[in-house]
């Protein structure tokens, strides 16, 4: 599949590498790609934001949440329409101590800006290690889903396998309105790190045992 | 240990039981105990708002958070200083669909009305029916605290282990200002109940493996 991916920082590299390693045709979009040097020197291929997206079947958003609807709207909604968005943007403000969109949630944004492009939100609530190889683990640990689209999330389901989650990892929570639930997470997560003193680790859904 | 908790409604009752079981002396508190006849009927101690924190070495919120600082401020500072407060209350509006304190939360504004009283928080991230009994789940999983006084937190440490919450499940976030990372969960709670049909899970904190 070809795969867009914009942005070229942590996320967006550690996402590009994962999905070219699973067979896909993977890019990273930036506003200004000839200064990325750092990242195409590290073997990416990095193009402006409107080539990764005219090129793209899946377009992943991994900019950063405080400006992720304003450069997606310098693509437009015309060039997006009919494309699957998987948005993995964080909700936090830039310097990630408060939500950016509290009671609302990015994915929510993008989608209501953006109604032709069915929006599904995933992997915000992890570390970028943790996104492509949930496998070093110390055990199963969960994925979640959110977005409108029965068919972008099946999409978007089968590009997590990609990556190493099985289904039985993956929970899809509902609406694009349950990305609030997600994005919110940010601050617990950052709790979490400080109490364990890594961000590499991921929370597992626990239910009760399966009846006989 | 004498245990007041502030509250009648499903968790007070569930804490209740479980701390009596474990051998506590626990009293459930109310603004109307004599109208509390349900409560009583079902076998436990209901008293006023006044009495609960009088005779009780801790005391716990199990009020709703959206009236919990009121309910505190009718009981007075001066009651509650040097006793150590469980703060165990949802930062959601009553409806249960939005924040009730987004980028802040209860159990921070609590400490600050109440500054002689240390608060820890914690147990607010699952169903009363999980707060009790993890043993209950097919596996381990994680309850969080958050506070400034480090012997509160050993205090409430010991509370929670009585309830079947052993030591490794336990995790400090740190000071009080990590409390809303907890509340702000509860959108995710409640997308994960929606996506599993289920209130009866809660979530472990999945590590790498511990080096050799």
């Amino acid at each position: 599949m070809r795969i867009g991916i914009l942005g070229t920082g942590n996320v967006a590299r550690a996402l590009a590498a994962g999905w070219s390693t699973a067979g896909h045709d993977v890019v990273l979009g930036s506003r200004s790609p000839e200064e990325r040097t750092d990242v195409t020197g590290a073997g990416f291929t990095v193009v402006g934001l409107d080539a990764a997206v005219a090129d793209a079947e899946v377009v992943v958003n991994a900019t950063p949440g405080t400006v992720s609807v304003e450069l997606l709207g310098s693509v437009g909604a015309a060039a997006l329409a009919g494309k699957t968005l998987v948005d993995v943007g964080v909700g936090l403000s830039d310097d990630f101590t408060e939500l950016s969109h509290p009671n609302s949630s990015l994915g929510e944004l993008i989608q209501k800006a953006f109604p032709e492009t069915p929006v599904v939100k995933t992997l915000c609530t992890m570390d970028a290690s943790v996104m492509v190889r949930p496998g070093a683990l110390e055990g199963r640990s969960t994925v979640f889903l959110s977005g409108d689209s029965a068919a972008a999330k099946q999409l978007t389901a089968r590009l997590l396998t990609d990556l190493g989650w099985s289904a039985a990892s993956q929970l899809d929570l509902g609406g694009i309105g349950t990305a609030r639930g997600q994005e919110h997470f940010a601050l617990l997560f950052i709790g979490i790190a400080e109490g364990l003193g890594s961000h590499t680790f991921n929370i597992d859904v626990v239910t009760l045992p399966s009846g006989p």
